[in-house]
């Protein structure tokens, strides 16, 4: 999508990919697909298991039954009630369990022996991030001359997938950036430093983004030199605020953060042709 | 657009056409933009002027732009600044006038005078409702076999072209339906009379529907015995929110009535295609 008003505001010639508009609301069930039919059926057909208070658990619940085989998600009881009615009518077995990490990954792995199902990571996966760059090959099949090319940073699944996209399809001249919010900025710690720092604390109300970077992803973006944008809370709040008066689009915080990006310290040239992934719109 | 999750709440085959994400936000282009085009050069070089609050004011300002005329707009000095705003953004030179009727329709008539522009009225002419029929024609181009096809109603533009558009291209046993809101219902009750009646005192939040039918409108909807259906406040306000919530659209009052209107009395059987014409997407 493309917005003739925002490329006014911004001096930029901007391009959009509406994975708000994507089924299950985000992105996630483009990794979730790779990984279900990449495997066997006799090892499937015990089903998926992953532990997710967010976007993932409905992208995984709906690619499982797609796939004909059961999806059992542990959801942390603070999660908000629309996410876990979504995940269920998506045909998802779930069981509720305290808000820590420890407690997740206690239920994940006891629910895990019971039923033999395949734990699914959500982005520290090889076939999660190649799943999640099908978005920007997409992107580039139909504008193969982005200059730019911004994702944003939580996990890392997207971006990385987003930058070995880029890599594949887009132009030699092509730059992917990453974006993520300056509350929770473990990725730009952790390429600073050159080590996976976690995230600890995170402040942001991109909550799909408060996660800590993965390993994968962490190896991609050391091994191409990815840069990462850092964006304040302010400037994510007015770009979903953009998306909604100018483009009529319903983007959830984390989704907004790549826009928020070109509002913030950036080296793009003016008149360039800027892909924004706007990677979800599940809000609360 | 589809929503699989619309579909089984409403339990029929739904279509929408998103003329929220239309240039200038809703459908009003596509009237303006066939009455600008069907001017002589001589004519249209004095520029064309109308008064609006909503739209149409857009929709004429950025048709005009493109036609390379002036617009001339009449605006309430109550209307919201950013209307007031997106009308000027596309170029038109604004005058404000004070907020009721009358004041409108001088200001309008003593402008006239001095700039010889051409008055364009927002619904109540052929070339509007054959222009606004574009979208039914465009969407029955995609989806030929709707079954239903429903239409807001306020002026009657956007409805009566919805019908004629659906005479000419739809199939035999399309029935297109009207929609508006109980508090503003001036179509269902002039044509339950069979005389046009004005609409007074309108109380809807769906603002683009408070104004009162326009002749033309009525005629087609006598003479092809068009339906209208009748919907609460608060089934306006249940749309927009499932709109957002299971397509990321922003939409606004007006163009939810037609969904809205799956919730109160009709007679679509089970299963249905229906066809929803999304107006727009202008929030004030």
């Amino acid at each position: 999508m493309t917005s003739r008003s925002l490329d006014a505001l911004f001096g930029l010639r901007l391009f959009f990919k509406a994975e708000n508009l994507q089924r299950a609301g985000s992105f996630k069930i483009r990794g979730a697909s790779n990984v279900l039919w990449s495997m066997e059926d006799s090892e499937a057909q015990k089903g998926v298991l992953t532990h997710s208070s967010g976007n993932f658990a409905q992208g995984l619940a709906l690619a499982a039954r797609e796939r004909g085989i059961p999806a059992y998600i542990v959801i942390p009881e603070n999660a908000p009630s629309v996410k876990i009615e979504a995940t269920r009518s998506y045909g998802a077995t779930i069981r509720l369990c305290a808000a820590s990490v420890a407690a997740r990954e206690q239920a994940a792995e006891e629910w895990q022996k019971e039923t033999g199902a395949c734990f699914v990571h959500p982005y520290d996966d090889p076939l999660i991030i190649a799943g999640q760059g099908t978005a920007a090959m997409e992107f580039l099949e139909e504008i193969p001359d982005l200059d730019f090319l911004i994702a944003p940073v939580g996990g890392g699944g997207l971006c990385a997938g987003t930058v070995l996209a880029g890599l594949a399809f887009g132009s030699p001249s092509l730059t992917v950036l990453g974006a993520e919010p300056s509350g929770a900025d473990d990725a730009w710690r952790s390429l600073d430093q050159g080590i996976l720092l976690p995230q600890e604390n995170p402040q942001t109300i991109a909550d799909g983004l408060r996660t800590s970077l993965g390993r994968h992803p962490f190896d991609v973006f050391t091994r191409f030199g990815t840069q990462i944008l850092r964006v304040e809370e302010q400037t994510i709040k007015e770009a979903m605020g953009l998306l909604e008066e100018r483009m009529k689009l319903v983007v959830e915080a984390s989704g907004a953060v790549p826009l928020a990006a070109l509002r913030s310290g950036h080296s793009i040239p003016p008149g360039a042709k800027v892909g924004i992934i706007l990677s979800g719109g599940n809000k609360a």
